[in-house]
């Protein structure tokens, strides 16, 4: 039996940033037809208002220690900032959004990530996602807005990457639906040359990403974002585009599309 | 037909302050039988927030001007800080809560105050609640928390006192429920004499309301208070109780309830 489509679509902090970018993405988003999910960062966003309040933003690999006070500035910028303002955009294109972090309905929940060489102090590394929970929101015709914050069961947020929730909401949906992830970023896509913006990769499955990967095309940033999008091809999610968000719409083709 | 009952409970900045009151309360409200909505506020919080940033917290009458520094200042202290710390200590206590602004299902539609000898700047009087919406949450059984955001509908988020959200979210689903109204505060409730704490008016009706007034014992801060109360009961809501956060037990019966 073929499953409902549903669409899980990330922005990451450059359309967060810019208003008029983020105008006409949400634009874009509540055009997309069938059941979605949003999920944004805001990375930029709370490295400012920490910097502003006076606490440094430490950041290893790419990824940001969260002690105490920085977990507080991520609950403020993502969680009440960034989301709500999403959320009542989007009331405004009269999509029904519900703005959530992972302890909502306990959407999300994860586990503290353990120390080893890096205290990653308050990050979250997600353990289990509530499907049936979120599709009773979906059910009702809301559409889920999710930031990048879940939370442990026991009462402690904890501040989890974005592309990681995107994925792992998407694998948990795949129990019920048809799952399509859109990772909206400044690329057209995975390019074949990375000085040459129009040369995106229109499809990538298994074989190609290993040809890819000898041809040493695929490298640096690039990897570890594709393994994760193998992996959640693996559980259950059907299709993963990677572009700028012109993606959304029929117009543009120029994106990259990853299946197994 | 008699409805179903449903509980609002507002709680104030005091004990959002402390976090064991905090805790303390939020287990009396998660032990509460029966649906319920939670409203809260967190003023003083935000005015802690806003100096550490630089803003300066002008209040009229003990309303906040809401200039556009300080709504970001209150997005990000009561949509994010306050809502989600609830949110996830109510998960923890097995409440399965969702954290909402007036944005998030536009349950909460209002209208930003005229300019009269006052700007009040960001500030919402409410003027729609979709109690449908807010209902479908409830009977899917989640626990709704709101912040003292609305928002205008047209992509504007609004500050919006936490008591009128919390009247004004009761007269809304009167329509559905036999509400009844919780205000949560330091005193045990309304006080014949105010240097007596245990001196609590158990019961006022509109006849021992006109009596409290001739004597002069209703005055004040306490005056708008229960003319709102009174401005509900007449709009649907069957009782509204006013008292230390103990009253949600069945130990304490000493707090004030307010019938028409």
């Amino acid at each position: 039996m073929s499953k409902e489509k549903l669409s899980i679509v990330k922005i990451g902090g450059n359309i967060i940033e810019d208003e008029t970018s983020l105008n006409a993405f949400l634009e874009l988003f509540s055009n997309l037809e069938g059941k979605k999910i949003l999920v944004h960062g805001g990375g930029k966003r709370a490295t400012h208002m920490a910097s502003k309040l006076g606490i440094e933003s430490k950041m290893i690999n790419g990824r940001r220690i969260t002690d105490a006070d920085t977990l507080e500035v991520i609950t403020m910028v993502y969680g009440g900032l960034v989301n709500k303002n999403v959320v009542t955009k989007l009331q405004a294109l009269n999509t029904d959004a519900i703005g959530l972090t992972g302890a909502d309905v306990n959407s999300i929940k994860s586990d503290k990530r353990p120390v080893k060489e890096i205290d990653f102090g308050f990050v979250g590394d997600v353990k289990e996602v509530a499907h049936n929970s979120i599709d009773k929101l979906i059910q009702t015709d809301f559409t889920p807005v999710f930031c990048a914050i879940t939370h442990d069961g026991n009462g402690q947020l904890l501040n989890t990457n974005a592309d990681t929730i995107a994925s792992q909401v998407a694998v948990g949906m795949s129990n019920l639906y048809d799952t399509s992830i859109y990772y909206c970023f400044e690329l057209n896509g995975v390019l074949r040359d990375i000085n040459d913006k129009d040369s995106v990769v229109r499809h990538i499955d298994s074989k190609v990403y290993k040809e890819l990967l000898e041809q040493g095309i695929i490298a640096d940033g690039m990897l570890p974002k594709l393994e994760n999008c193998f992996d959640a091809l693996k559980n259950g999610v059907n299709n993963i585009n990677m572009g700028n968000t012109s993606m959304l719409t029929q117009a543009n083709d120029n994106f990259t599309t990853i299946t197994l």
